[in-house]
């Protein structure tokens, strides 16, 4: 099992591991704080609106520059930055740029959060990796305790129709933050639709921790953070799709969960939250995994420490002032 | 709870926030791989045995230099490393040099180990501080589901005459590794010293994870890993000590359990396990937290991608050879 489990942290940790230290991508800055990081590919077309997005060099410390992406600061409010944004994300649809991400268009958005959890501006979901926009989640480890088989996992198997990771296998339920809703509220919404798990059973979640990764795909950059929650459901309780988003659920004991977890048929972005449970409920452990404090601190990357590019006071007040 | 909490996760990060990027230490290495991290006040006194530490600039990338202390590569063995040092720290202590650290002597050696787990040299335990060695314990907490006060945690304070944080609340029980000792078997060997848990209550532990973090204080850096084990406990069962490094132990609800942390007689590097504990059990969650993803990431840093200047292979193959 050891180097296994190495292989597969380091595949969801790919552009923490490997990509972040080549210093390629850029701050992406909005009212003076940093919600994003910008490849190359990204800031080549990025360039091209420059009345929208201003790229300069500023000073990082007493020695040295760096070059920053910065939404245009002029921009009064959520509204006007959310609808410049919008309407360029629009034009690179139109011309056929980053479609692996853009394909993907959702007409569903996502809040853009400054370090006080005040909503910047919203994005279509589908174009937040193009800007390694820092995303958050809910996902729920569904088990029992079954009489011969020991603990056994709900695992789905995501739909064939799905935009992302089609027919893939995943956690038992999972989702993205929505506005609007807390973050336990949309575990237990998450829990109705895809497992038309009842309110009744789904209040018995317990919080168990987050899990944070830095995952690149060629659609674009993932810094990742999924809140953890454990739920332990009755035997006989069978979780059944309320959505259309999945096609199916299969429970399985410890051992052939984990080898379904090593397989190329599970999204590799859903490995960090079924390693946690695993190695929280001693199942792996420093005996049978020799990299385990390696493992343990590859499933919580200090994402805090990498998006930390901040303008000076003076600018970040101002910039507080034109938020309303 | 919240801003309390990420304080004291700031507290037992100190180096890993707040030294670290200062970039004033530098790797220590022994068999051409970094087995430390050595403080500017150290350096200047390895400076003054130049046959035993070589000082000396190499190639950081392409581009830049840094600074390494590296030990004689010349040392046949593990024993010559080991008397080598040895000779050097009891000159130190003789001159009443880093005596906040080298007053705690125990003549009891802890082992400088490579990536592979092989022992490179041994250390006074007093001593492996000043030299940034990571280190590695063991802790577990031990619980109890109350009927009437709900789930509370065993804690113990330490005995007066302990040479590192005396008096001070701690986990029920800790201990370094070992030579010659698995993990799991320091962990149910220390809870028969520490608090004479019988060997068929110890056996159930669970192996929950590990945390990682970078503290400094006077004495030198501490970059610790603690395997962790959780081990619920009969009701009626009352811990006690047998080794007299122990003055009592206490039963606290969890609401006292996390006062306790939060006052200054807690060990501030036993912290992160109980804090782990309280978040893997719900108590800690993002509802009642608001800097819950930044806490659960600062309790493990990636002391993995701090300790990772090697030399090239060519070199290191010649230092394998010469470690019989």
């Amino acid at each position: 099992m050891s180097s296994r489990l190495l292989e597969i942290a380091k595949k969801f940790n790919v552009f923490y591991l490997n990509g972040f230290e080549k210093n390629s991508c850029r701050p992406f800055i909005v009212c003076g704080q940093q919600v994003g990081l910008i490849r190359p590919d990204v800031m080549k077309e990025l360039i091209k609106y420059p009345e929208v997005f201003f790229i300069r060099d500023v000073l990082k410390d007493d020695k040295s520059f760096e070059t920053i992406v910065e939404l245009n600061p002029a921009y009064r409010d959520y509204a006007e930055r959310t609808k410049q944004v919008d309407t360029i994300l629009r034009d690179m649809r139109t011309k056929g740029l980053f479609d692996a991400a853009l394909k993907g268009w959702r007409d569903e958005c996502y809040e853009v959060l400054n370090i006080h959890n005040v909503s910047l501006l919203k994005m279509d979901r589908s174009a937040t990796c193009l800007f390694g926009i820092r995303n958050f989640g809910v996902e729920i480890n569904g088990y029992i305790q079954c009489p011969d088989r020991g603990l056994c996992i709900w695992l789905q198997q995501r739909s064939s129709t799905k935009q992302t990771w089609p027919n893939k296998w995943d956690n038992m339920v999972s989702g993205g933050l929505s506005v609007g809703y807390g973050i336990r509220e949309t575990a237990i919404k998450e829990a109705a639709e895809e497992a038309s798990i009842p309110s009744c059973l789904a209040e018995k979640i317990v919080s168990a921790g987050c899990v944070s990764f830095f995952f690149e795909s060629e659609r674009g950059l993932f810094p990742n953070t999924e809140y953890v929650y454990d739920l332990e459901l009755p035997t006989d309780f069978i979780p059944f799709n309320a959505d259309g988003e999945v096609q199916g659920f299969e429970l399985l004991p410890v051992a052939e969960c984990l080898e379904r977890v090593f397989s190329p048929e599970f999204k590799t972005t859903s490995c960090p939250v079924i390693v946690d449970f695993l190695i929280r409920h001693g199942f792996i452990t420093p005996e049978n995994e020799s990299h385990f404090t390696d493992v343990v601190e590859l499933l919580h990357v200090p994402l805090c420490k990498l998006f930390t590019y901040r303008q000076s006071k003076k600018m970040e007040n101002g910039e507080k002032n034109g938020q309303n």
